[in-house]
């Protein structure tokens, strides 16, 4: 952990490029004001240096990281992936890089990840859905650090937002199904105490039971944590019911396909004796056999737009505003008729 | 960007603790030497006031952030998802939080998000892999700051790696493969030239093919970008070599499942007239139909024994030393007899 040669020192990359400390910071933190000569002056001694700008100072100096902090619940699945992908490279072009962090979808996790990440100068941050403790909202008000949230979208909320109405999206799925002729349903979801997203998604099929007529209370609603073993487990679960649902939603892809993998381990046709229907298009949702009817996600129009409203307002200012993306349903061969 | 509320600093922190500043910064950096009613009048203080310690002089007074960084290829896919979760709660349980960042594959990606965690204070680095530009380990030995290597060992390298030997993991796959009968192999990888584990697996199979006196040169090679696409895109191109290989090695899971897939497209029998074998064992490699024969990485090992070692160094200045895990070929039902 010591150093093996000195640490080179700002007065260090000024003695080697001829010009003040002053300069050199300036040339770090604000290149357009400094004439490029010098500029190329001060890059080619922090590269023969290997001189790494003190980031402490460079922050209090410049109020500027040009770090933006993403957290996200969990980084297997691949749920978070694309969308993450497509912000990262929104920002990336524009001179940002992104950190992530993930919680496991542990409040308390992410809670410690929003002071690590502003502790180290995060200039903002991206977060997943509305639902947190206030607490850390006035904390982050506080410190100065914008927030945008994504995943969700709710025109009522006081935080912008980069995402999409879950409770919509399931809704207009579930519409088509009941359609179908389906009408004893089964739910397998995420948990939905901490969970804005799961719950949403909850509620949209019972309220396109409702809208159909049917009593909303009878939807078999079983949660667990987001794996392909746990959809395995919560399918027996869901399947145990007297009489069988014919239709099984699952809160996203991952557990749909461990709902699918175990009626094909127990020689349960579908879609002939059962619908599944996922969340959130994954690559996931292509490759399994029948490809999955699920709600498609525009991960990557979301990443990016959230990317562009995030640069836009460190770069030039302007202030967040909320932005929805649309879902679809998207039917492919796990759902049929009754 | 502004602050609404000024910001508290150190000295509103004790000043409601009734403590010196000193004993605050003490509090921080060495909770050990502080008495544990004084840290509890810290910590409350800290709370109330929403303050978040200054990294940049807490870093310069301690050395020590805590921070531990990982920077991966891509997050896409989840090839490094299951391991990095393993390494995370390593870290977590010992009080360190990892921030990531990811490259795309772009080895100059790469170098700016070193500099970058170096400069937020990053403790130690994981990176995935040894090859990369001699001068970046040259800045990281400068700056102090250890690195581990990670889903790579060479007994030999210079550097310490906590990873798997990936030639000798996919030479074994192939002596299987080749035992079978297959004679005309393909192998679809990732691009190799800035990449040593998809060279290492490339050279396991030509080593495999040489062993049992076939003429390695006759490998079927076909680069491509990781994707289930691309993998797709690249069965085409070998399927139509003449005589067709009758078995298709991919460079990952991510890979075969989009050679598996477009076999189905096309209605090529699998593993009736082509077998095809992933790499890494991820979860798509069991939700396909049929399941992929892979070789299996044990990730979360991987992952964990990688933050202990980084813990082990930091915490208790215990030098990192190579730890190879082992893998193994799973035959599930995308290979078979020619």
């Amino acid at each position: 952990m010591t150093s093996q040669r000195p640490t080179p020192t700002l007065q260090d990359v000024a003695s080697r490029a001829g010009v003040s400390t002053a300069t050199v910071s300036r040339a770090i933190n604000f290149p357009d004001q400094v004439a490029s000569t010098t500029r190329s002056k001060v890059n080619a001694a922090i590269a023969a240096l290997g001189y790494s700008p003190n980031f402490g100072a460079r922050a209090m100096a410049a109020r500027r990281t040009n770090t933006i902090g993403a957290i996200i619940p969990t980084m297997e699945n691949a749920i978070f992936a694309r969308g993450l992908q497509a912000f990262q490279e929104e920002l990336r072009s524009n001179g940002f890089t992104m950190l992530v962090a993930s919680t496991a979808y542990q409040p308390t996790t992410e809670e410690e990840q929003i002071r690590s990440l502003v502790a180290r100068g995060a200039d903002a941050l991206l977060l997943i859905g509305y639902h947190r403790d206030p607490a850390i909202y006035d904390f982050l008000d506080a410190q100065g650090v914008p927030v945008l949230l994504t995943w969700a979208f709710d025109p009522e909320a006081a935080r912008p937002s980069v995402g999409f109405n879950n409770s919509a999206a399931m809704q207009a799925m579930a519409q088509k199904v009941i359609e179908m002729g389906h009408r004893r349903l089964a739910l397998i979801s995420a948990e939905t105490a901490q969970n804005d997203r799961a719950s949403g998604r909850r509620d949209g099929i019972k309220r396109a039971m409702t809208v159909a007529s049917l009593n909303s209370d009878a939807l078999c609603f079983v949660e667990t944590k987001y794996g392909i073993d746990e959809g395995a487990a919560a399918f027996d679960e869901v399947m145990a019911q007297e009489p069988r649902p014919t239709a099984v939603f699952c809160g996203n892809d991952v557990l749909a396909v461990g709902a699918l993998r175990r009626a094909r381990e127990r020689g349960i046709a579908v879609p002939g004796e059962v619908s599944i229907i996922g969340f959130d298009d994954i690559e996931l949702a292509q490759v399994v056999y029948p490809a999955l009817t699920t709600v498609h996600v525009p991960h990557r129009e979301m990443g990016r737009k959230a990317g562009q409203a995030l640069v836009k307002l460190l770069r030039d200012g302007v202030a967040l505003e909320p932005i929805e993306v649309q879902t679809r349903p998207v039917f492919r061969g796990t759902l049929g008729p009754v």
